[in-house]
C-alpha cells in the first residue's frame, strides 16, 4: 500500500473478472477506517492505509481463466493476486504488485493497450479523499451529545489548524523546525497525529500534538514525505526526490539545527513515524 | 485596509463610544462582499477588501468627548476617525490609522494598558475567513437551478483545486513557475482570480485561470504575498520579508527563468495584481 506511487495503474478483480482499471491518484495516507466510508474510489487495508485510486470509465470484464495460458508465466511467484495453476483469485492478496506484462495480457484481451493509460493524469489528489474522511469525523463530533458546545466548536476549528489548537501549538513551538520561519502568518498549525486519527478531544486540542510549519513543510509532513526523529533529525521519504526537496529550499537550504522534540510530543511523533511517514 | 498587518490593534467606534478592541488576525484579502455575510469579525471596505479582525472580550465604552482634551492633540491631522474639535465621529473615515498614543488615551480611560494586548496572538488566520466566504459562494452554486449537476460537481471540486480544473490547469502549465517543481503530487492547482471572486462557472473552471504551484508558492500567491507581471517576473510584496522568502528557498533559491504568462491568462493576472497582490 505504502509503496504505491501516483500514476501507477491498478486492476480490480472481483467475481471472477478483472472489471476495472484505475489510476493511483496520490500516495497512501493512514487513517482508522470509518465504517460509514465505503470502498468507493479507494483501497483500504487492515493497517488502516487508504490508497486514493481514480477508477477510469472503462469496463474490462476479462476472465483470468480465459487468458491463463499467457497470464500464468508473467504472474508473480509469490503473493500473486490470481493462482497460476487455475486462474482463481487469491483471497489472501488484497493489493499485490504485478508486472507490466500482466497488464498487457489483460488489456489486450479487452482490446486496449497500456500506453493509452500510461500518461493519464489523475484529477484528484489525496486532499480530496482526506477531506471526505475529515467530513465523516466532523459529522460524528457534531452528533456527540457528550461534548460541550465550546469544545465542539474548538474541535471543528482545530481541524483547520485554527482557534485554541493554533494558540496552544504556538505556545509549545512557535518556529517552523524545517525552515526556521518565525513569522506567525506564514505558518500553519499542523497536527502531528492527524486530526482524523485522534481518539479523543484532548488529543485533537493538545498543543503538544502540533507543530507550527511553513506551508510546504506542513504539506510534506501531513503526507508523510518528511518526518522527525525524537532527537529532532529530519527524515526524508524515499518518495521525495532530492531535487524536489532542494527546489523547496530544503536539505541544502537555510535550516535551523535539529532540536529534540518536546517530551510530551514523543508519542505523537512515534505515531507519525509509524503510520504517516512513508519510508 | 491593505496596509494593516497581523498583530495590529483596532479600536471600534460606534454610537458615540469606542466599544471594542480588536486584533488584526492576518493580511487583508479581496473578495466581492456577499450580502449574506455580515460584518461580524471582519472589516469590509467598498473596494471589497476584507480585513480579518479578532475582537477581544473586553468592553471599553469610552466616549471620545470625555477624553477630548488629551485625545485631540494625538489625533491624526487628516482622515481622523474622530473630530478633534468636538469629539464626534467622522463619517467618512471607515478604517483610519491612528498613533499608539490614541490607544493609550482610550485604554487608560478604560483602566487598561496597551502592553496587555501587544503580545497577543490571534487564534485565526485569513484561511478561516476565506473558508466562510467560500462556503457562502458554494451555497449559492448549490442552489443555482440553472446549473447542470455535472458542472455543479466540478465547480465544488474546483474550489479545492481538484477535478476538471486541476486537469485543465495542468494542461496549460504543468510546472510551478516559482520553484520549478514538476512532480504533480507536490503541486496544487491554484486559481489566479480566486474561486470565490469568479463571476461565472467558466471562469471557475478555466485552465487559463490557474497555475500549478508548490504548496508554499500557492500559499503566498493566494494571500497576495507574491504576484506575477505579464512578462513572468515575480513580484514580492513588501509584507514578505527577504529573510522569510529566503527561508522558503525563494529569491536566492533555484528558480526557473521568468516565462511570460499565457496570453489567455492575462486578464486573470491583471485581476490578481489589482485585487489580490499586496504591494
Amino acid at each position: 500500500m505504502r509503496s504505491a506511487s501516483p500514476g501507477d495503474l491498478v486492476l480490480s478483480y472481483a467475481n471472477g473478472k478483472v472489471g476495472r482499471i484505475g489510476l493511483v491518484a496520490d500516495f497512501a495516507i493512514s487513517a482508522p477506517k470509518p465504517t460509514e466510508f465505503g470502498t468507493t474510489g479507494a483501497y483500504w487495508n487492515d493497517a488502516g492505509w487508504l490508497l486514493p485510486v481514480e477508477w477510469l470509465g472503462v469496463a474490462l470484464a476479462v476472465s483470468p481463466q480465459a487468458v491463463l495460458e499467457r497470464l500464468a508465466p508473467v504472474l508473480p511467484k509469490s503473493h500473486s493476486p490470481v493462482r497460476a495453476e487455475n486462474g482463481y483469485g487469491n483471497q489472501s492478496a488484497y493489493l499485490a504488485e504485478v508486472d507490466a506484462a500482466v497488464f498487457d495480457v489483460v488489456l489486450e484481451a479487452a482490446g486496449l493497450h497500456r500506453s493509452e493509460f500510461d500518461a493519464m493524469m489523475p484529477s484528484a489528489t489525496v486532499s480530496a479523499f482526506a477531506q471526505r474522511l475529515d467530513d465523516l469525523v466532523e459529522e460524528r463530533i457534531d452528533q456527540d451529545q457528550g461534548l460541550d458546545s465550546t469544545v465542539r466548536e474548538q474541535l471543528m476549528r482545530a481541524r483547520r489548524g485554527q482557534g485554541l489548537f493554533r494558540k496552544r501549538v504556538f505556545d509549545v513551538e512557535p518556529v517552523c523546525r524545517l525552515t526556521g520561519i518565525a513569522q506567525p502568518n506564514l505558518l500553519l498549525a499542523s497536527h502531528i497525529k492527524p486530526w482524523r486519527a485522534c481518539g479523543t478531544a484532548s488529543e485533537r486540542l493538545d498543543g503538544h500534538n502540533g507543530l507550527m510549519l511553513a506551508p510546504h513543510a506542513d504539506f510534506l509532513f501531513d503526507r508523510g514525505l518528511v518526518g522527525f526523529e525524537d532527537d529532532g533529525r529530519t527524515l526524508f521519504s524515499s518518495k521525495l526526490s532530492e531535487g524536489d526537496a532542494q527546489k523547496m529550499g530544503l536539505r541544502h537550504g537555510v535550516r535551523p539545527p535539529a532540536k529534540p522534540v518536546h517530551a510530551k510530543s514523543g508519542g505523537y511523533f512515534q505515531y507519525h513515524r509509524q503510520s504517516v511517514f512513508i519510508p
